[in-house]
């Protein structure tokens, strides 16, 4: 299934992704416990359906059985019954929602660097430990939302990633359990700029600025994608492509990721982590392109969709 | 004024440090309206008061002003009526307490590296840029609460720093303007460990354990601290001296860092920026300490308090 965070009506609401339609998942469970159960269904479903993604992937927590039980009465209900979800606005349609990040506001955001190899550089040269670094949760923004071009930067530059979202705590989590702690997976666009991170050893500046993050548009839940290191992922950039891979290539797959940072630091629901990207177009090495304003980017990740944002300048508000 | 996130009775709430007293907000401004107007004092403090310092501190809200009368009201009211305020639970002691970090989940914890000098090192050799990383709020603890030792590192180091806490958003601030953007300071311990720092060329993996970021015991505002960077700050461990300086010092002081983090990324009320650690003791070069299970931390920050903090083994919790 496909949930996602989206704005409407001056509300942030969760969601999930049916064809052409988003389903409000409280309407949609009210309605489910209004049929099935009459009583105080508006009540009911305030309690089973959480205001947050973190909430609803918490595998402690029944809001996620709650959430795909109404998923599925309203997909069986859906062929005869449009008009009638869309009259009650348990349907939106897809263009009518502004989408925000899948999980807004994650404890960590952790991001590997140098996780694809470089063509023409042999597998014993590599590391011996995944590069993290970290970045901030004010960097992220939703499918469609602009990317801000900041004025200190002329090298802002893009990377497509999938983004593994944890469901279940957990520290020293073995290789073999990891995948159990896994919610989902989504896109995840890794901007950075390189005259910042070049300022000084650390990557930080250079990831830090606001809407560097691009994320979305839904997380797939992690049943739909059962072996994470073989997607297809491509991004390109007004059309043309600039990176192609496959998350096979990874040289620290997704469960040692999981299980390596959880050696250092305990997981939350809700946490992210940044699988890194391609270098390569097909086996060449991909170029590095330096956006401008205008730039469309759409990243792609098999079974998971399609990520889309636009460059601008950012505007002069000072403070 | 000193103001707290402390743990009491099951709830995590926002209180007042007045001498060895913590003031229960809300119930200090329930009583306080309820003498000065009577009508429904809760339902008024429950609205005024709100629940997290990221609230209490944006400059935006009116709660920092209501925070503030009252507490002036209860030092008033103080000499007189400790048995009474104690007997309504609007005073608890400190040590029937346990504080939380001030700021329990900030949108951005941004350290500073490197930013005093090495005693020795002329000034034109030192960086044209401050060094940023990131810490995750999940490397947050509060004033005596334990430090985690990974068991997967030897080389545990400590090191104490000026916190600052951001009260009003902005971006772009310019130098002039800096310190008008800061709600207040407290004490961080920002813990590394070096060898975890040293398998990559990024420090993030050192500084990513649990625990790895004490702070406290109170955000103190900034009519309390006309100049950040004129203050002491030593740290002691077992008593013994291990760094002694001035934030003076700094390399780059306290409206150059907001100014220039804010030219990168958009600055919020909670965010928290760590300035660095002094690295000498009265002017010779200070010893790394590596830590071990049991040793006391003890950070001393002049007009702002102290940080305590024990180290223990990190436990053996699988996932």
């Amino acid at each position: 299934m496909r949930f996602v965070t989206y704005y409407h009506d001056t509300d942030i609401k969760l969601g999930a992704q049916l064809n052409n339609w988003v389903l409000d998942l409280r309407r949609g469970q009210n309605y489910l416990s209004g049929s099935k159960f009459v009583s105080d269904g508006k009540v009911l479903s305030n309690a089973l359906i959480p205001e947050i993604m973190t909430e609803l992937i918490d595998s402690d927590s029944p809001f996620m059985d709650e959430a795909q039980q109404t998923v599925k009465f309203i997909q069986e209900f859906l062929p005869n019954a449009v008009g009638k979800l869309k009259s009650k606005a348990i349907l939106i349609e897809s263009d009518q929602v502004i989408l925000k990040p899948p999980v807004i506001n994650p404890g960590k955001l952790i991001c590997v660097g140098m996780n694809y190899p470089s063509p023409g550089k042999v597998k014993d040269q590599q590391a011996a430990y995944p590069v993290l670094f970290l970045k901030s949760s004010s960097t992220l923004t939703g499918h469609q939302h602009p990317i801000l071009l900041p004025r200190i930067s002329d090298e802002v530059f893009c990377e497509g990633e999938l983004a593994i979202v944890i469901g279940k705590t957990g520290k020293h989590i073995s290789i073999e359990n990891a995948l159990s702690h896994v919610a989902g997976y989504t896109i995840a666009n890794d901007i950075g700029a390189r005259d910042l991170e070049q300022r000084t050893s650390q990557w930080a500046t250079g990831k830090l600025p606001d809407t560097f993050c691009p994320m979305g548009p839904a997380l797939v839940t992690s049943d739909e994608i059962p072996d994470p290191n073989k997607l297809t992922i491509r991004t390109h950039i007004n059309g043309v492509l600039v990176q192609s891979g496959n998350t096979s290539e990874m040289i620290f797959n997704v469960p040692y990721l999981i299980s390596y940072i959880s050696s250092i630091a305990m997981l939350f629901p809700g946490d992210i982590i940044l699988t890194g990207t391609p270098k390569s177009i097909n086996g060449r090495p991909a170029p590095i392109v330096y956006l401008k304003a205008g730039d469309h980017i759409s990243i792609e990740i098999e079974g998971i969709g399609v990520l889309s944002n636009q460059t601008k300048r950012e505007e002069y508000l000072d403070a």
